[in-house]
């Protein structure tokens, strides 16, 4: 592979980069995001795909190492940046000095199936939240994400704190989550949760006929039109302050039940 | 109450601020810690903790409230910052206006009891971590928190991801988990958690009489020595990848489970 250079931080790649980094609009108008951190760019190549540019500082190049040569070998265009650069590219404190640009793989292909126990996030802002929850879905062995609005799964800091798990997992996306759940609705049972202590236990939900969980906005809880749309409601005793519950830790126990 | 002005980046008591913000040994030097926000520092006066100073700017006083006058008269002393020195005093974003100094209220005076359920937390470096967990332990009634080396129960990062309930909740400290959990052996069963398949799934543990249970480090697990010391060991059965299972998240589920 052929090297370019690049040590201005006003280079149009590396603009084109910031965008993509930045904004879930310019991920959706080009299908393409980014990632930082060698272990998450291999990781991405390694499960098979399309690495479009991959950019690394003189620094992570001598370091080299097998993984780094896999993903360099099959990107499609490679550039050196100086460390200003990979400042600009980074949104870390400590800079890795590796970065790709990848094809957003396509989320189609997977649909919830009878017996299967799927996990629905409403509007769920915080990208820490988002991939804390894939994380934690995929060590348990949840069969998919259904994701409606909210942190995109592309948002580069979902994609860190989820350790590539958000590449991993299947990942459904909807704009009408209600919709999505009237109509998932003739093939799995439909539940919200909700911070009520008059709903179901979630302890005593028998799960065994798969699931559709939804977990609400961080702020507001799940929606009116989704709470309507859910056959049923269930909840996580508290003991303490209700509000001290957040929606990851939420999220954990609930998929920790589903899956008993 | 008086206020006085403070216009300087430099001026001694934003650098006091700055030093107890940002060293765990100057909180231990001082014994006192800071908080950030009119919600935190409110509820920190509000339960009893007695507070040294409180900064404010211009704009969070004439927004005024009810919580923050009950907060400016209990102070000691009272001071108005510029915005650059809040700016300098914030380790948010979106600084609010609004911070303390408050002295550290003593760990002693708890100490475990017979059929209580408590989490130990050794060398937990990410103060997001400590901060869910303790969010998490509030919402579900554990009886409190032994933190054992790593981010210290003032870090003001952990401190604000746990809501206050750092404040509220029992936490110890001790510099010896080892032999803090040989101790608490004859009062309450002990357990260390770990990833290995081996050992015995969570939910088949009887917590009935209580527990002391051990989460490690994010990127080591529990230590040799606190292995040793601790009666049994407990695991959360994975069916994903056994890595991707963070800290707070285990913590969650960990909980979850020595609650039933």
């Amino acid at each position: 592979m052929k090297f370019q250079t690049i040590e201005s931080r006003q280079n149009e790649r590396v603009r084109a980069f910031c965008r993509l980094r930045d904004t879930a609009a310019e991920r959706k108008k080009t299908g393409l995001f980014v990632l930082e951190g060698l272990r998450l760019c291999a990781d991405c190549a390694e499960s098979g795909i399309p690495v479009e540019a991959v950019f690394c500082t003189e620094a992570a190049k001598a370091k080299g190492g097998a993984r780094l040569g896999t993903l360099l070998a099959g990107a499609k265009a490679v550039f050196t940046v100086s460390e200003p650069v990979a400042e600009r590219l980074s949104d870390t404190v400590t800079p890795q000095g590796v970065f790709c640009i990848a094809k957003q793989p396509p989320a189609a292909g997977f649909a919830p199936k009878r017996g299967e126990r799927w996990l629905a996030l409403e509007r769920i802002q915080n990208p820490q939240n988002l991939g804390a929850v894939s994380r934690t879905a995929e060590a348990l062995g949840i069969s998919g994400l259904l994701v409606a609005g909210g942190c995109d799964r592309f948002n580069p800091k979902a994609l860190r704190a989820s350790m590539g798990s958000l590449l991993r997992l299947p990942v459904l996306e909807t704009e009408n989550l209600a919709e999505t759940l009237t109509a998932l609705g003739g093939i799995l049972p439909t539940f919200a949760s909700v911070p009520d202590a008059a709903a179901t236990p979630v302890r005593d939900v028998d799960f065994s006929g798969g699931a559709v969980l939804v977990v609400g906005n961080e702020g507001n809880g799940v929606s009116d039109a989704v709470l309507e749309a859910a056959a049923a409601r269930v909840t996580i005793p508290m003991r303490g302050r209700a509000e001290s519950l957040n929606a990851a830790a939420a999220a954990a126990i609930l998929m920790w039940e589903m899956m008993q």
